[in-house]
């Protein structure tokens, strides 16, 4: 392997003379073997860093800190990233000490060097053009770095919002296929009282919408960035004129209505938004896990379980079990929903443990956002697509349970008062007989009056 | 201790005479000795309470259903409540099984039985007036319960608002004050560039606004109730109106702009508003604990730490030490803001672990809320009363510290390049000398730029 | 109210003149205004804050530190409270700043009034019988405090232990009652291969069996004490022996085991067997909340449930739905392990942020382990109480599922065949029809063998 | 692509020809899209499965189920494995449903058919030798399985213990090194008393030892394995000495004492031990992160921090300041340790969520152990070799903080007595001077009993 040298504050060092990384990403790859993921594997960041890098250009540009020829050809690298090139370079551990130092070096490397080379010039030629003093010029890592975070946690999110979307359609198409199945409601477990399968479905769908309410909400948040902020907010070194720049060339070339935050030092420091995103993320895998904990319950069986619905087989349930049927696509969404809550804690102990003017933990913050987000989204298109969308039910056995049901005597209250109620009720569990039989013996209600009051219609609200 | 003897579906039971609570509160006194705890430590939910019971009765008698004596006798003893009556009959343990059944019970059996007193009736002459059938009419625990936990809630947050309103002041008074206090900027624990101390705690006001924004966006979804719903949303047994009128009576006794779920049955079984609310919760526990440590790191001393701002004391801080004075104040606030985060998993926790048509588990969550707000208010205002309003800065030694820092390096980047500024910090790490003269004795820049560059204005971007 | 007036650190201070504590307790109150509750709530921590007075009284006797008649109304004293006297003077919050200075000083202050008053002087004469030169002679907080909350922990954990030792035995006996009752085993909700009840409730028992064993490993860490320590581990100001005679006495008087660690600053510092110990607490409360899960899903319906086994009912279950009993006593022991698993958070929280020599929220570590460790044991009691040993089962039912369930066919892969099998799965299924008759028409057993394999005992194993 | 085409439960389907997976595999592949990482970067489980699939071939070839052709050929297959080959064929993603059903299938067919090519069969040629009828011969995925994640966790594990030591070894090495070092100590971030930077590295020595028992206690836990278990515990289809038989022969080829469990229903139903573990690593990231904690603030600085040691420069620090040298090392631990943190909430609702006789949600708690195990190795041996051994201390900046510091007064208190020493505290606190000047000036010592009492031995109880 051929090689070249580079310099930094610790003297010199080789690296390969085809990388375009340097030795900042160099020594960066030797300080954290920690999980052997490169962050090339988050391509949404890469392209974010790519388009904060072009903004940062183009704004020097026009302030006149950087010649027109540099510029051009750092936006050139910038655009060739932002297609989906050069990605294999960014090779930094996904979890890394140094607030994003490494990863913004990283990207500060391959950028000057894909530039030396559309210059016609050498890679590792810095005294040309040089990754600190031209791609980094007027940033510091505490704004680029968190800059590209939010942009590319936007996108990220997008994806999210559409997966989501997806499933809520699935459940509402199946609110509506079952909207005139009736089946007995349960609270605690315990027969309530009368209910549609198609209502059922839809609370799931309800649910989704407004989950995806707070989650776009969340995200505009997102848009509040602090490029310009230089190391610690005070914007030492960026010039007048260039956070102002910065933003709006950033907002042409990502097309996201990003602002420059009102404080950049509070903006610098704080782990808020992502803390509070993380939070709905967490919302998120909670309703979905209790709606797949719902599916599994209600698809229990298939003989000694409560069997009203099917879910579509998907693979063999068992290696010694002959006809076992598991649903692995509801239990594999489960687990994604508790991996998003622990790394909701993890996001919390990383903001709380920022210090000062910085949190320094940034690098595991994106890692879990990332992983809870992309998760997220592949559970929700799995969940629609391989098993939602094949649900069927098992009419007879649904309205079985609501004829045969207990709870019926609720709706006979306000004829014949929750004292009188009871007494049925307690008559009924006893000896196993029927509510409607029992109440036509004591004579307390005409059999007439009673078929009105027990009328599914009426029994589930259904219009 | 004389009694009477009530009877519920497992028979007969006595109470004790003088309770307004009955049969129902009694057996839930028994099956849930787990905290020694009532909710009558609870004031907000009570009172909550009482609104629900008196709006049903509202709606109730305009809708013909119940008698005018009874609903008045009903209303003024929920009035009573609200004002504060009572509440010492509410013997339920905070952690009970139930979905809340106890609670709405207990509610209906004092407002029966005082209302039976105020009808000139005795305690338990439920023939005369019941509390199933009619304080509880129309109404479930499903609906009348988490309507009630909202109302409190609401009430419950406006404290914490306030709370954090008076802290945000304290910290922005001191912003003002500390505005022209130049001091060293740090990140990763590290010397990093100056700013001045007033942009310091200008910092932590902007954060607690930012949170305060969050925490009312939160508490807006819990405006939502599900009154109507009874068991499981469909409303069985509560008649036509009666959903809009009791929302539209519960609107005038608070004087909260409450609505009507659009799905009640999803309303009914959902915890998402509650889940957000304490991922906010949670938000604000990270940022009031990351300002805390940087209160206790900036105070460190007093010889052997930072020593750069002065703590006032409150107490003596040690049994052993003389003169010790410690951050205890800052310490309190960190511990409620780990309880608020542990408080956070439980909640995500029980949210999840609802099934079907209803979450069993909203007493834990309504415990869990309940503590972290009211233990965040009285750490905010503590914070700002026995802590912040009473910070003095050591102007001098911050002063030093900048004067002294090899963090000014950084400012001289645009005039000498990062790679010289590079070689200039090294050599003053290594031999203990100042930056600005190592650069004058290199000839890198005349004193007089130097002096220019180096003025504490221009360093931290003061205006 | 008449007052006394003491000075400190900050001056003078008036305290009530009946109070036993003075001013550090004094200005403490004021301080913590967090939570309303005090610490008198941990009558086992003021028990064992007594303990370890008395053995530091007797070490500092023994060595001749401490005058015979002060060591002796210090004890005199300290026995009193050990006896359960003046638990109310303990008056701080128990969510407090300082590490637990203010608990300390409390305690100092309580036991040296009442020694003065013993002594026949007035409270408040501190010139005769000081709390810090003579109550907390050789002492510190941080050896101290951290002691006593060993020590207070170690009994409270031996009440839990015997309350898990109550419930295992009710599951164990619901084992022997259950042997014979053969039903289905389930995986992930579906139908697997037939059991018994018996071995579904001995699991339970041998569940908490285990779990008590690592509990009680847990709790040997605890012996494990820095008494002797002072301020940092170097034991500065404690007399040379006085770590031995300390702990010796304090063994005595507790009758505990407990031994000096081997490096006081490392054990002055270390939370360990602290996040240890709450570790271990999460796991009893996983497991107890899984065993609930399951007495609540196996005691679903009555009409719409598996409805396998009957919960004893405690309670009537709704305000609305007559004749409805819900699992109220797994329900409540669910929100107590939900709970367990959230304090679990807020004490990893506050052990990593223990700094340098000293963890100062040891206070928030206590209030959790001490809430996770009560409730814990309450809700042992009450499900072995008020449901387990009630519970019966549904015989019929449950064998009714066996005979006609599809996972017979599993017992028939050694005979027929894996692929076989599957296929009569699948008919079984589609059709409706039973496995053995199916078994039978095709002609690939016959019945006789048929019969012998699906014997109750050798699809269960039971011997 | 050539393929040919297998047969489950749900019809055909074609499977690359050259695959050695078949067609569960193919299935789960499409059913998991979630994380895109495969269950192939997991060495040591699929050497685990290779190794019970061996014990268990042996077993049923010594009880004759099996010919001896045949497990030849299935061992042979499961040496060459265990050796490393064919892991790239464990495509299942680590995210799955089934409880682990893929994983397990994804073994049998890959070791069914490389065992066919070593007999001269085809892939695919399941008639001669079938993946669930001779390699999952007497065995459940509910054995298997989980006995194979037991056996990779040991081994993992002891590569995490190993780490752990040569991180021990490193902080005692700088605790002989600083043996002799005075420093303050610091309790609360206040001035304590003085000690040494020995005693300081030594406690991160002892801490790790104490931890590295904890962790070998909880791994002894997971020796006791389910196999012979099948589905739910009860044996059915293992044949009598089966569960015997395998467990021996799974001894003799891992070399590891493994025991079959006494109760196989409760055993595998069981995470208790995965919890267990998960708290102890939670204890260990607890305890490494605090360590970092310290070491980031203790090598604050250089001008504006404590600067009492300096870590090794391992990177340069920023992209903007020059010469700034950041605690990457420190740092990068902390973030795995709020990983490790937030995994053991994700293990821990996984775990409660396990229903009746198997807990379906493995996969998951497999997955957040390993990724902690692996990442808490590689911390260690990072924070060792590239922070740790190059530490250096300051050590006249350390003297000049203990002659400077108050605390030295504590030192005083056995001579002047606390109240006298609280004034002289006040004093020096108020004036800038020093005690021992204030203490002889004020005539309370003479000088030499002053000095006797400072000398730094007598402080820091250096032997």
């Amino acid at each position: 392997m051929t090689t070249r040298v580079e310099h930094d504050l610790l003297g010199d060092k080789e690296v390969p003379a085809e990388a375009y990384w340097g030795v900042h990403t160099a020594r960066a790859r030797e300080n954290f073997p920690i999980t052997g993921t490169t962050i090339s594997s988050y391509p949404h960041l890469i392209e974010a860093l790519a388009a904060v890098k072009e903004a940062a250009a183009r704004a020097n540009a026009e302030l006149g800190l950087l010649a027109p020829e540099f510029a051009d050809a750092i936006c050139a690298a910038c655009q060739e990233i932002r297609e989906g090139a050069l990605h294999d370079q960014f090779v930094v551990d996904v979890i890394q000490g140094g607030a994003g130092t490494s990863t913004n070096m990283n990207a500060n490397e391959v950028i000057a060097n894909r530039a030396l080379e559309l210059l016609g010039h050498e890679k590792g030629d810095y005294a040309y053009l040089h990754p600190n003093e031209h791609v980094n010029l007027g940033q510091s890592t505490n704004d680029a770095y968190p800059t590209a975070v939010n942009i590319a946690t936007i996108i990220a999110v997008r994806g999210l919002s559409e997966a989501m979307t997806v499933l809520e359609q699935a459940f509402a198409a199946k609110a509506v296929e079952f909207h005139d199945l009736l089946k007995m409601g349960r609270t605690q477990l315990q027969d309530a009282v009368p209910m549609t399968l198609g209502q059922e479905f839809g609370t799931y769908a309800v649910m989704l919408g407004e989950d995806r309410l707070r989650l776009n909400e969340a995200v505009t948040l997102l848009h509040e960035i602090n490029l310009g902020a230089t190391a610690i907010g005070t914007g030492l070194n960026a010039a007048p004129g260039y956070a102002e720049a910065a933003c709006k060339h950033l907002a042409a070339i990502t097309g996201l209505p990003v602002v420059t935050a009102a404080d950049l030092v509070e903006a610098t420091q704080d782990c808020g938004a992502f803390v509070h995103l993380s939070g709905v993320l967490k919302r998120i895998a909670v309703k979905l896990s209790k709606s797949c904990n719902d599916l599994r319950l209600l698809s229990s069986g298939p003989r000694a379980g409560l069997n009203e619905i099917n879910l579509p087989p998907v693979q063999a349930g068992s290696s010694i079990m002959p006809g076992k049927i598991n649903p692995v696509i509801p239990e594999v969404v489960n687990q994604v929903a508790f991996e998003v809550i622990g790394n909701d804690v993890t996001i919390t102990m990383a903001a709380e443990a920022g210090q000062l003017q910085l949190n320094a933990f940034e690098p595991i913050i994106l890692h879990s956002l990332s992983e809870s987000i992309t998760h997220l989204q592949q559970a929700c298109l799995t969940l629609a697509e391989r098993c939602v969308s094949g649900i069927t039910a098992n009419a007879d056995i649904m309205r079985g349970y609501v004829e045969n049901s207990i709870g019926l005597v609720t709706a006979l209250n306000p004829a014949i008062g929750y004292a009188a109620a009871t007494e049925i009720a307690k008559e009924a569990l006893a000896t196993g007989r029927g509510v409607a039989e029992l109440v036509v013996e004591k004579g307390l209600l005409p059999a007439e009056k009673l078929a009105e009051l027990l009328r599914p219609e009426t029994l589930a609200r259904l219009r």
